[in-house]
């Protein structure tokens, strides 16, 4: 029996999914947290059951270790060489890998490189790799990279409109991010449409903390909000998204405790969005909450968050020149029926309607009304589950080819 | 007989246009560049005849001194008290001007200290408003700011999602710009279209040099792609519009020639657009020239071009949730038919469809097929007109109220 193991590794922290292949099948799942700092939380759930333990651990090449022991105490293995592969979220790829690509020395080279373009996540996705190469070495290691599904933006897209030199020598360019999620949803969006993927305009709205709305043209992404980084686009929990480049400077220079531009962004990206507007949270039920109590910065920061996805979703209806259906998915997307009916209801000349009885929490497949023109739908994001597809994929092509799955 | 000027003064230049009024009669118009810099030029035109001066001009005051004797010599006027009204374009208004305002020194003050909103264009405002005071210190002078029309943008569309103290601190939001000529196109454009501006939804793009998208809904500005400087919205000539913030900082780090986030702001400015891009030229003439011999630079410039005007008039679809009309003025937006047809034809599924035969340089009114559900229109801009307008309309209200006009 093959297992393949889905793997998102932060600084401080180690997703995984532990998957029976080529059957689909979860077999557990968990998370370590504050690797590296006191009192490390692991989480693993399996059959229903939820083990929790706290104890130090110093880096992610530990938690590995612990995280192989408990598979074989759980008896979820019996041997580490049952794990065959191993698929790793990488977020970017830039303009090296246009897609999944096994792991060999030179392509780890090449994801430490691209650190500037993600100087928070290569490094320490470039951490859970060496951590499971050291103890599974005879494993198939696959990176999935989260621009790799933006490959196929049109350059009028993908280029800044900015002297071509900082293209050329900097790469700076439009990457985008959630392209697994992007992918998913929009090919599962066809499933439940009935319809060929290729036959398909879909407008995917991922919103979770980050967000990003993305336009997917015959099964490819042909523009998406975010851009050089996951800053811009859409408002999200705590990131500002689109922004007046001209801001960066003034609020330098206006405000005495900043001191470099990199302050001024990090302020956009940490405690902007939801967070800045609302001065109370970053999640979307706090959010929420405020507003049922009738608090007016809560209901100024949902009314700015509800603008910029009508926004973005109109704009995209204009790249595609029209669109079949609007998809929301991610934590925000799947859960606050509030935001999915007040953007699609916003929107209705463009031929979209809420059916209110569909639009529930935990809602699956259509949620527009039998007379809107374009449909709506939630679709449940599953990153992991194309994390070990692409292993799966890479397991039978030639060993000559580096590039697989999507 | 009564007379206005209306003025715009630029940094080392001056356009003036005398009218007879209540008539609207253009009686002459000009222009004065190089002021301050050696081989001055004024240009001056009325009734077909065309002459051009060269000598040296140190100042805007002996700039006005120069226009007040041509105006006597060629006859124009025959004493200078003839000019009842001044009005005197100023770019930046903040959220102090909400219309436009009879300049008393308090008023003056108020637009020096706009200045950090708008740092080269307020001073010299300021400048011709001065030098005028000088010599016609008897004439009603009226300041007309190209940030009033935007005054009634909700909170939601000028709020940017960063921390609130940014905005009732240092009053970081989106203030727009070409708003007296959004206002008067979306006005004209009713005219054309038989409809009471009250029951329209109109999206205008003035496109010149400088280029931003307004959504009208019922004659007020709702949304506008320019924010809290005329950088952000659309690509232009030699600015960027939207950008990723994140890109500043970066290119900062990068590029060893820059050193400051003003100095890439500077470039984001100055030399980014359409020159950045096609590195040929910010006119789209020479663009156009350079796309019909082949040249792949010029083509995707224009490419980028019409994406990012499409995105933002889809956009506007989804602010005013459907519109009447879109019209197109300015420089470009009246001249380009290649864009005009681009733009609109790339955005069919909206219910627009360029008619080829009126689409043609020099339009004047409809350019869109009797099917078109959405209207296209052209239609030339005229902001002297309505500076001129609402001068004569401060001297018609009472002398204690300081808002007239728009």
């Amino acid at each position: 029996m093959e297992k393949t193991l889905a793997v998102n590794a932060g600084s401080s922290s180690l997703k995984w999914q532990l998957y029976e292949m080529p059957e689909e099948k979860v077999i557990a799942k968990g998370i370590f947290e504050r690797i590296g700092l006191p009192d490390s939380v692991s989480t693993t759930k399996f059959s229903g059951e939820e083990h929790v333990r706290k104890q130090d651990i110093i880096d992610h090449r530990q938690a590995v270790l612990l995280l192989m022991d408990e598979l074989i105490h759980f008896k979820l293995i019996r041997e580490f060489r049952e794990i065959t592969g191993i698929g790793h979220r990488v977020v970017a790829g830039g303009e090296f890998f246009k897609s999944s690509t096994v792991i060999t020395s030179e392509v780890l080279e090449q994801i430490k490189n691209l650190s500037t373009l993600a100087p928070l996540h290569n490094p320490a996705n470039v951490l859970g790799i060496e951590a499971f190469q050291r103890l599974l070495p005879h494993a198939l290691a696959v990176a999935v990279f989260d621009t790799a599904f933006h490959a196929t933006l049109p350059e009028k897209a993908y280029r800044y409109p900015i002297p071509t030199k900082y293209y050329q020598d900097y790469s700076i360019r439009k990457y985008g991010a959630h392209g697994t999620s992007h992918m998913y949803v929009a090919q599962e969006a066809a499933k439940v449409l009935g319809r060929p993927l290729e036959e398909l305009k879909i407008i995917t709205a991922h919103i979770g903390n980050g967000a990003s709305i993305t336009a997917v043209d015959a099964g490819k992404s042909v523009d998406t909000s975010m851009g050089f980084t996951p800053l811009a686009g859409v408002m999200m929990g705590t990131r500002s998204g689109e922004m007046d480049a001209s801001v960066i400077p003034y609020m330098l220079e206006s405000d005495p405790s900043l001191r470099s531009a990199q302050d001024v962004i990090d302020i956009l990206n940490k405690a902007s969005g939801v967070l800045g507007v609302s001065e109370l949270s970053s999640d979307m039920r706090d959010l929420q909450a405020a507003r049922a109590e009738g608090n007016p910065k809560a209901e100024l920061a949902y009314e700015m968050y509800v603008d910029r996805l009508k926004k973005f979703i109109a704009q995209y209806f204009g790249v595609l020149n029209g669109a079949d259906a609007v998809i929301f998915t991610a934590g925000v997307g799947e859960n606050d029926t509030d935001i999915r009916r007040d953007v699609i209801n916003g929107l209705s000349w463009f031929g979209m309607e809420i059916a209110e009885d569909k639009n529930v929490r935990g809602a699956f497949g259509e949620i527009s009304t039998a007379e809107s023109k374009v449909k709506v739908l939630v679709i449940p994001t599953n990153e992991e589950l194309v994390i070990a597809r692409d292993v799966e994929a890479a397991k039978t092509v030639s060993v000559n080819s580096s590039s697989v799955g999507q």
